[in-house]
C-alpha cells in the first residue's frame, strides 16, 4: 500500500430561512466545528417548507468531502 | 383506517428573469391562489434559457407537496 | 383517435403510525373519497419518524393510477 | 413576485392497439377535453401487452406540461 | 451564519428474521445506542437470504437523519 | 480460470392478496420448484392494484441470486 | 403459499432494419418460438447503426414478463 | 498504447413534424454533414410540443457514435 | 428528410468564486465566445470546495442547448 | 416479421479472489458451459469482501448478451 | 428487539498512481486503521486525473460495509 | 463575469483486447492528440465483447474533462 490520500465523503443537511447558499455555508460551518480538512461539496438535493404563499425555509442536502486523517 | 394525515405532491414548473430563487417562489405563489395547505417542495430540475451570452431566464420544475383535505 | 382508455397517475402521500401497508391504505382510502377509478398503486419512496429509538410512522409515496373520464 | 409564467407537469398514460404514436396522440386528446392550454410531452415510459407472439396494445406514460391558469 | 438546525444522514443496514418491519426497528434500536437525535429514516434498499425456499433474512438499508450537535 | 462461484440474477414477479411479505415469499417458493441453490433476494418494485377504496393485491418485483451450476 | 400467479421478466433485444414497432415484435415473435405465456413487455432501451447518413438497423431491448408455469 | 480504435458520443436533439423516425433521421442526416464516421445511434429522451389537442413536432434526443480519426 | 432544426448538447463545467448563478452565467458567458446560437441550459450538478469554514467557489456542470448549423 | 437477429441479455455475477478482470472471465467461462453464442458483456455493479484490511474477493455482476437460438 | 446483526456503510474515496485495484485496497486499508469490523465494499465511481495524455491517478469512490459493535 | 476557469466534458470510448486500464489510457491517449488541457476523467460504463469463453475486448466510455480555452 502506497502513501497516497484517502477521503471520506459524509452526508449532511444544512437549512436557512434565507437563500439555497446561506443552507449550503450553514451545513459548512457547523460541520467544520468537529471535522477537520473538509474539502469539497456536491448538493444532493433541494427542498424545503411553505408557508404562507413563498418558501419559508431552504433545506440543501450535500455530501462533504474531507482527507482522511488515519492517526486522528 | 386510522386518521392519518394524507399529503399530494403536484409536479410545477416556475419561471423566473432574475433568479432560481425568485423561480422557486413564483410556482409557490402562484399555486397557492388555487391550491391550499401547500407544506413543502423539492426541486427536480433546473433549466433555462439563453440570450446575448447569458441566463435570459429561469426555469425551475418544483414537486410540491400539500396536505390532502378529502372534505373539499 | 380511438375509443382507447386513458390512465391518470397521481403522487400521494400516506402515513400510518402503525406499518407499511396501513400507510399504503390510509392514502388509498383518502384518495378514493374524491377520486374515482382508482386502479392500481405503484410504491415510490418509504420513509418515517424516529421517537424514543424506533420507527414512530411511516410515509409512503405511492403513484396512484386512475381511469380518465373525458366526461367528468 | 412578477409576472412570470407557471406551468404544471401532470403525468398520463394514453393506449393504443395500433402504434407508440397514436397511443402518445390517445394520451393528448382525452387530457386536451378537460384540461387547457397543453403545452408539451415529454415519454416517460413505453411498455405493451402481448397476445399470440405480437404486442396487442401499446401503453405510453407522458407528462404533460400545461401553462397553469391562477385565475382558473 | 445564523443558528439555523444542521442534520447529519447516516447509512445503515438492519437485519431480522421475522419482517422488514423489524429489521427497521433493529436498525434504528441499535443506532440509538450510540447515536443522540435520531429524526427521520428513509428506506434505500430491501434485499434478504433465501433458505428452503423462502426469504430467511431481511437486509434492509436505511438513511438515519439525526440532528447535529456542534458541542458534541 | 479458478474454481470460484458464478452466480445468476433472475428476475421475477411474486403476488399476493394478503401483504408484501407474502407476495415476496409466493415469488421465492414458486421459483424454488424448478431452480436450485436459491441464494438471497433483492425488491426492485412494489405495486398493486385497487378495488373498493384499498390494496387488493400486491405485487412485487424481485431479482433472485442463484448460485451456477455449470454441470446441469 | 397461496395459489397466487408469479411471472417471470427475461430482457431480450429485437432488432429491425424498418422501424421500432417492427424491432419489437421481432423479438416478441422469436420469443414466443420457446416461451409460454407471454403476458406484456416494458421498453428498457432504443439504439441502432447509422450508414450512408441514417438509421439502419433498429436494435430495441425488452423486458418480457411471462406467467410461471410451476409444472413445467 | 496499442491501435485500437476509439469512438466519441456526441448528444443531438432531432425534430420532426411528423414522427419519432423522421426525428431521428433528421438528426443523423444533419450531423451526417459535418460528421465523418458515424457509427451507431441511442436514443435518450423523446418529448414534443402539442397544438390542438395532438403532438406537433417530435423531439428526440440521441446520442451519436463516431469512430474518431486522430489525423484530422 | 425535412427541413427541421436540429440542436446539439455540450456539457461545460463554469465555476465561481461568488455564486451558483454567477458560475451558470460564467460557463454560458465563455462558451458564447466560440459557439454561436447558444440556446437554452439544463443543470447538471453543483459542487464546490470548501475553504476556512465555508464555500470558497462553485462548479455547476450544464448541459448546453445550441441550434446546429449545418453549412458552418 | 423478418428474419433479424434477437439478443437474450442474462444477468450473471462472477467472482475472483486475484481482480477484477478475472472475475469477469470467470463468469464469462462459466456461463459459455451451459450458454452458447455468447457475445458481449457489460458491467453493472462491482464489489467484493474484506479480509485483513484489504479486499479478499471481487464479486461483478455483469449482463451477458448472447444471440438467440429459435431452434433450440 | 432481537439481537440480529446491524451494519453500517460509509463512503471512503481511495486513490492511486497505479490501477484501480490498488485504489480499492488503499481505501480500505486506510480505512482499517480506524474502524473495526470491515466486511464488504461497493464501487460508486471511478475517476482520476490526466497528466501527459494517460491517466495519472485513480480515484475510486466506495462504500464501505461494517458490523455495528453498539458496546462501542 | 469574472474571469473564472472553464471546463468542457466530452464522451469518448476507449477500446483494449488487453485491460480496462489499457482501454481508459488508449481513449486518453488518443484524444490528447487533438484536444488540448486534459484534466480529468470519469468512468461511465464498462463493457466489452466475447469470444471463446473469454472476454476479448473491453470498451470503456469515460468522460473527459479539459479546460476551455476561450482563444483557440
Amino acid at each position: 500500500m502506497t502513501s497516497q490520500s484517502t477521503y471520506v465523503k459524509t452526508e449532511i443537511v444544512g437549512t436557512s430561512d434565507v437563500s439555497i447558499s446561506e443552507a449550503i455555508n450553514n451545513a459548512i460551518g457547523t460541520a467544520s466545528h468537529s471535522l477537520r480538512n473538509l474539502d469539497w461539496f456536491e448538493v444532493i438535493e433541494v427542498r424545503g417548507s411553505i408557508r404562507d404563499g413563498k418558501a419559508s425555509s431552504y433545506q440543501v442536502t450535500l455530501k462533504l468531502g474531507l482527507r482522511y486523517d488515519a492517526k486522528a
